[in-house]
């Protein structure tokens, strides 16, 4: 039973690994050319800062994400590590939603604000980096599902136990 | 001692909850009319679905910041409360952070994408919006801190303690 469990955090922690290192590769990767009136222009992540901000946090976790693999299960400091990963689950989840806050901008527009959508001008550039969302959204997701896993391992949050 | 740290908790809890609640009316109260080349135009949080995201967010961590401060210290729904911080956190961190996107394009603009900045023609709106996101900001170190303390207290995770 304990050791299914522990199968299935490692698991939750490799796919949530995956997910933030596909994220920060996407994004980083996302760039497109295009021609608008004549006027040449490039797509890329680094003109935004909140999609910096983004395969920077991505980046971060990512090392932590594989730091976290080597600790041995008997370990004390597996206490450490429960803390740290509310620290980088704020982090990423940060990350993620200023991402997707701007890339609404890039999609929609905000007209009342004259901003136009540039999604129509440069479509792949906008896939990518809506891969890179979903791929960082997963990360959040499973990392909060850890976090939430541990503690209800620890304090049994639902009272389901008897005392 | 016990007492001391209730109430250190409680104080917290308080200043959280004053600055979830000022960051949403704040951020809510929040439109200023200008004219732009005999343009007239209103900038109004609700122009903004980040903006707006926000002010849910916030209202919601405020409503639950309130229903906290009924729970007797002796329930044993405290243990609930632990992993409903860690999911209401997460909340307003991304509402946080996405506001804050926003509000940087608003100051900035984008140049790559043809964002001009708006906060030359409605320098009241902006400043509204500043302050409705950094006491946004202050409500999530709080929250933050209270999850961290919470492991502190059941998981000592520093290994301070003598086992």
């Amino acid at each position: 039973m304990v050791k299914t469990k522990r199968l299935c955090t490692l698991l939750c922690r490799l796919m949530a690994l995956g997910a933030t290192v596909s994220a920060a590769i996407v994004m980083a990767t996302s760039h497109e050319k295009a021609n608008f009136y004549s006027v040449s222009f490039e797509a890329k992540y680094s003109h935004t800062p909140a999609f910096k901000y983004f395969v920077i946090a991505n980046a971060i976790v990512s090392v932590y994400g594989v730091l976290v693999l080597f600790l041995p299960s008997e370990s004390l400091l597996w206490r450490l590590v429960v803390a740290l990963d509310v620290v980088f689950t704020l982090l990423l989840t940060s990350s993620v939603s200023a991402a997707l806050a701007i890339a609404q901008v890039g999609k929609h527009g905000n007209s009342y604000a004259g901003w136009l959508p540039i999604c129509g001008q440069v479509p792949n550039y906008c896939g990518h980096v809506k891969g890179a969302l979903v791929a960082g959204f997963i990360g959040v997701i499973l990392y909060a599902l850890l976090i939430l896993y541990s503690i209800h391992t620890v304090l049994d949050p639902l009272l389901l136990r008897k005392n």
